[in-house]
């Protein structure tokens, strides 16, 4: 097989090998190195007009994790044996409205973008969230348009992992009010400025999973030649 | 370097590689291997309870492309050049709600899960949408909450194509109103099971982007030790 091929054989075992890990191997730590390079596929992931409307909160105080596994019915096994775990914040409209002091920041200071050119830009962010996908019909919904963005982070952070042979598990099995309690509590929501997206464990699987299922290609996909 | 080392700088340099490529070198096409392969990785995705909430429609009747232009600012350079340009369409509640006929077929024929426990598992899932986290509130939130799992397939797609040096643009900045309709017209909605997330168009630049910018590793990331 040519170089290429390879490659795409070996992106593709990676994705077989990914599941959603329910319990790992409690004596197996992720390298802090290996870590740290998952974390950074999320920094480095993209985000729609580059607000990078997340944040990454890696909780391995065990008291916290028991709390939270006592409002996470989809975390029950991983929060305990988890090596790494991942809440994941996303930005709420107070960050994420087109004229927000974060954009502001975002636009300037982060992306270095000329005042003039954000100017010009605000307007089209305007009407880009009233008009084109009325995302401030409610708080919920720029919440979740912020929340879609990290699932491009957290589809990346597994990726990235599986390919260099670490297990991983999205979780979204959780009451969001409790969680949102707990971190609140915390005082990790930025006084309201984030607000619980989704979690990830990472680690090293302690059993092997059932056979991947998935619909065949072409039910999945249409054509339009 | 290690393999283990390589691979994970590999890895980092491909999400350096891709950026959003506003206009494609139109003389050059993805080959229909490679293209095959950035699908699978899209299939091969997670979604949230297995649902597989998305249908991916590869867009290359050029009338088709000229309508969709007309209603997306965000692809005026893309969906003219893009050797393949991908509508991604996600599950309306007609197919998400934990008790439609969807769900059940894809729990029993395609996950194969024995009735007796999808029984069971539909009593968890109408809490887990009703009660966690609220996705019965609205169409609108239902709808966001799968759209949220084709952004999971997205990512995929893009990051494996940058690893395979293929180059694409996420694309929101659409009229979703507009698009509806279009995609109406033509038939690709299954009459209203399916609606508009977001568009992907994968090809070869035309031209080297800006300098990559994000915000500093530890603007992003917080440890609960």
């Amino acid at each position: 097989m040519s170089n290429h091929e390879t490659k795409k054989q070996e992106i593709l075992d990676a994705f077989q090998f990914r599941h959603a890990t329910k319990e790992f191997d409690p004596g197996k730590k992720i390298p802090d190195e290996d870590f740290r390079f998952i974390l950074e596929t999320g920094r480095l992931s993209p985000s729609s007009v580059g607000y990078e409307p997340w944040k990454f909160v890696v909780v391995q105080n065990e008291k916290l994790r028991e709390k939270l596994r006592e409002v996470s019915w989809g975390a029950q096994g991983q929060l305990p044996t988890a090596s790494h775990f991942v809440v994941i914040l996303a930005r709420t409209i107070k960050d994420t409205k087109y004229d927000s002091a974060y954009v502001e920041n975002q636009m300037l200071n982060v992306k270095k973008i000329p005042e003039e050119i954000f100017e010009q830009m605000k307007i089209r962010y305007k009407s880009f969230q009233e008009h084109d996908l009325h995302l401030l019909e409610s708080e919920r919904a720029i919440f979740d348009w912020a929340s879609k963005q990290t699932y491009l982070a957290l589809a990346n952070m597994m990726t990235a992992a599986a390919q260099i042979g670490i297990d991983s598990c999205p979780i979204e099995g959780f009451n969001f009010d409790k969680v949102q309690n707990i971190l609140k509590e915390e005082g990790l929501l930025e006084d309201g400025h984030l607000a619980i997206s989704a979690m990830v464990a990472f680690g090293y699987r302690a059993n092997e999973p059932r056979p991947k299922t998935r619909k065949p290609l072409e039910d999945v996909v249409q054509w339009i030649n």
